[in-house]
């Protein structure tokens, strides 16, 4: 696998993205590695009940789609992830494709961070919003 | 499952958290979710030659954990997670055990927001530090 | 397990089946496991968009179940998989119930090698043809 | 997504590859997709009698790392799969790290058609070989 972008081939507004379907089965595994069987991913009877009306994905599902652009795209192989601030604006449903694109803010050539805006975005809606920092050494 | 707390249940400074083992298993899977094959995590001559020497988890996974011991355990069941801050201080490797401890920093009655710390280590080192914003109707 | 079926056991013009419905979960886990996120398989916005106007299964996955009924049924537990010749013909949609068939073309017992042909199909329509060598010691 | 190569971006020579270390989650996974509970690949009782002396992986999963390669890199998205032999030379075994390589060995622009030798090797040996042919529309 090559090395992905070096700092000096990135610029700032330059993006990647990547899309995937949510399924039942990326939910169940994402619980199953997790722990995280919030009734709100796990329980259908308790879903309906409540103000989404059906079970929806983990938030931090849609965060692994902003790591894996970030990893395979953008800056790519060898990044190192420094942080990230998330803000969950919707919820993802089953059988929801959600686009996550990610665009270059700023580079900092002489200490090698890029800032990223990252967006997750069902159907055209935002449903992620955020900045991941990361190192491209 | 029970409801969690409410609003009126929960102190600033109360805290939880969980326990797990981060398996080789475990990474192969958040990467197959996911679609993350970054090199780091699923190459193992790839890793023996990084920073790191050896295949490393996936920073989500820990923000999973933090996502799950919110979800599980404090403010627990029913909590609507609208936001999250992840600083990525250290690796997670395969068979490392992450404690991951939230606690609460501040609580808006009326608004029904609570604020939390997270934090994720490995043998009292911190690994992920952060801060969660959630809200508990 | 029984050890299968011997050479002398065998005769060209046998044959052994099995089936399997193929489900979304497991088209997620064939990806997550091989790293092949090929929209064609894991975007359903794309695959509506695309020649096949849905989701379609990895070919390799109607591959495996080659192998599967290569190893599980005829020559059974023991055999040595040589090669594999496969012409993919037409997709495997999700609830696609998928008969694979092999049957033997050929037995030289000096060399213990059997040529098989193996064939997958769809509500008696041919997805993928092929040819295995395998040995059977 | 992008829609990878187009047919006249490609060249003969051309190659791309990418990196997997197996591990036991991976058989474990891709035995349950498949339905391959070839005791050679599940049973660490029955291999250790093997001539191989432990469990070792589907050559199918190998075969998948092919179509992975193919489908996110050369030709990568957009790719249609026609066909491909498979020769397995030699096993994988678990910590094995497969590097797959597919290179370009003609073009059909005509046709749209692109054959690929494709190569997994281990530690520099070739442990399965063959060809691909896709069409890229």
């Amino acid at each position: 696998m090559s090395d992905g972008y070096s700092i000096d081939e990135m610029e700032v507004g330059q993006s990647a993205s990547m899309s995937k379907t949510v399924t039942e089965a990326d939910i169940v595994m994402f619980a199953g590695v997790t722990g995280d069987f919030n009734p709100a991913h796990i329980d259908a009877e308790y879903a309906a009940a409540s103000m989404f009306k059906e079970r929806i994905a983990h938030g931090m599902l849609s965060a692994g789609f902003i790591s894996a652009t970030i990893a395979m795209k953008l800056p790519g192989p060898g990044t190192i992830y420094l942080g990230q601030q998330l803000k969950f604006k919707a919820p993802v449903l089953i059988n929801d494709t959600v686009k996550t694109v990610v665009t270059i803010k700023s580079i900092d050539e002489k200490r090698k961070i890029v800032v990223l805006d990252t967006t997750c975005s069902v159907a055209g809606k935002t449903v992620l919003a955020g900045e991941a920092t990361t190192m491209k050494p």
